[in-house]
């Protein structure tokens, strides 16, 4: 028998910061963590923040349908890759997290432990050509289920930020990032397919798609490179590209029209995949969430800054189609997507 | 029968947003809520950041041993209050707030625009005279308990920071704020007391004591003018005198002798709620939390801002003695603080 795991009910705050600290790396903080709060530079005199959460069983699982366990590494990754995103879609540049872990008394120590490591690594990793970012401060606490919640700033370098509402008719919509493939890679993990299985046979496929959802890479040094290109709005897809290109519209005041074509050549890469799992490889690309790509307008003369490629066009006008048609006349279903 | 109560799972997103935001007041940001993230200003060029948690059941019960119900307003309010705290403990002033909430389903929808007013009165009333401040941004998701995990951000408008590490010996120590109140309305929640009897019966005493558990007024305008003063170290006591004067002395390598005269006098305020309890009022002043004062230690010729009162003495050496005692010896349990 295995000796019994060791678990976070039987040590103390002190003792489980002691194996958290030294997994997070060295910190950019001019003062922290260990203070009541850390210091941190605002060189631009404005600072970008916002605030993302992860709960389990609302926004992961520890054991998925398909026998699938979700390491702590994949929950600090996308913890650190969903807040970065944020910063990323502004324009800006990622300053610092700070964290703050609920824990069930059960959870194994070991798996905090990964969850440290797979934050501070999608920190250093999304971060490296851009800035200077790392976790400088956190909170530990009891309750019934994980949540994960981390707070980021960033830096806008003097620029502008770039909003949601800036985009003008005759813009050019452009994306960079995956799209769809955390739709994909959630559809595996919620499939009746055993994973075990999924992961010997088909792990070009089925599990580069599951590592999409749990370890999604956004594409963090694009944000400010697009804003330097002079990019009229932007956001990143965390809803899904129709919803989200929706908000664009909405906030500027146009209509945005997706392109056919370009959709359906991504969807094609899903096709697989969708054959697999009997679904629809469109509905992942125009709904899927969790990608956190960035999609931004530029004026019609910008240069599209390198891994930015042209998806649609800004009209005067209101709502969000494809290809001239709206998405429901294509397939997609705005409550399913 | 009354009607039923609408409850946030028969609500989307949106429309729950829609009852939080109005209920929050002006935004003191640049640019937000509403966009991926907040640009709020960083006059300074540095910024200061934490973050802190609350967790039903852990942190508080929507019902109480005694027949207490927690609004919601005050779980806004006492998170508001914790988090400027620790802006306020680096002599720092707040400038903003980010808020994550996690709600399960049944959560009444009244409770939760309840918490959003409490949130904004808490952050209004706490920093009139410390700056301008409000919550810019936030996320909202579904878990089985109720959490609420709000980042602060302060600007420390030219100063150094003043942290736990630079007292010295000589350091006169000074503290201003409650002092064992929040403890003793724990104590009097967590009692087989009928609350409300208590209220009725005793509500200047008992009732206030309450009242400081669960809305907390820590002194957010004097850890700048401490800062000003000279503080060479402050916290904010947030887990018992005793416990966070050790932090000083240790993060600072020095001796904290604290005034038992002094302390006795604040024991002796709530020693009609200890003796209706059944407890000991100088457990409380030593050992409870929660009151969010500021400790702070001053060089001996300074003048202590109006609100501080000398508390204790700096000297060479380790550790926390009361009177020259060692807590235990005077009764005082760190395990049982």
């Amino acid at each position: 028998m295995p000796p019994e795991a060791l678990t976070v009910d039987q040590l103390d705050e002190k003792a489980l910061l002691a194996r958290i600290f030294p997994r997070l790396g060295p910190t950019t903080a001019l003062v922290g963590p260990g203070d009541d709060a850390a210091v941190i530079a605002a060189p631009d005199g404005r600072m970008v923040i916002s605030i993302d959460t992860l709960v389990q069983d609302a926004d992961f699982r520890l054991l998925w349908p398909s026998g699938y366990r979700t390491t702590g590494y994949n929950v600090g990754w996308k913890c650190a890759a969903q807040n970065l995103s944020d910063i990323n879609a502004m324009g800006a540049v990622p300053t610092s997290l700070v964290v703050s872990l609920t824990l069930p008394g059960s959870t194994d120590v070991a798996w905090v432990e990964d969850l440290a490591t797979g934050l501070a690594a999608g920190v250093q990793s999304l971060t490296l050509n851009a800035g200077h970012c790392s976790v400088v401060g956190g909170d530990l606490g009891r309750g019934s289920q994980i949540v994960v919640t981390a707070a980021v700033t960033g830096d806008l370098e003097g620029r502008a930020p770039v909003l949601r509402s800036g985009a003008r008719p005759g813009d050019v919509l452009a994306h960079t990032g995956a799209l769809g493939a955390a739709a994909a890679g959630l559809a595996v993990l919620e499939s009746s397919l055993d994973y075990s299985i999924v992961r010997e046979e088909e792990n070009q496929v089925l599990a580069g798609l599951v590592a999409s959802q749990n370890r999604p890479h956004p594409p963090v040094h694009l944000g400010p490179r697009a804003a330097i290109a002079g990019a009229t709005a932007m956001l990143d897809v965390s809803d899904g590209l129709v919803r989200d290109a929706g908000r664009i519209a909405r906030a500027s005041g146009v209509a945005i029209d997706l392109d056919a074509g370009y959709l359906a050549s991504r969807a094609e890469v899903l096709a697989p995949a969708a054959v697999r799992l009997g679904a629809d490889p469109l509905a992942w690309v125009l709904g899927g969430g969790e990608d956190h790509g960035l999609l931004a307008a530029f004026p019609p003369d910008a240069v599209l800054p390198e891994g930015f490629v042209r998806i649609g066009d800004v009209a005067a006008g209101e709502g969000v189609t494809v290809g001239g048609q709206a998405p429901s006349t294509i397939g997609w279903d705005h409550f399913a997507g």
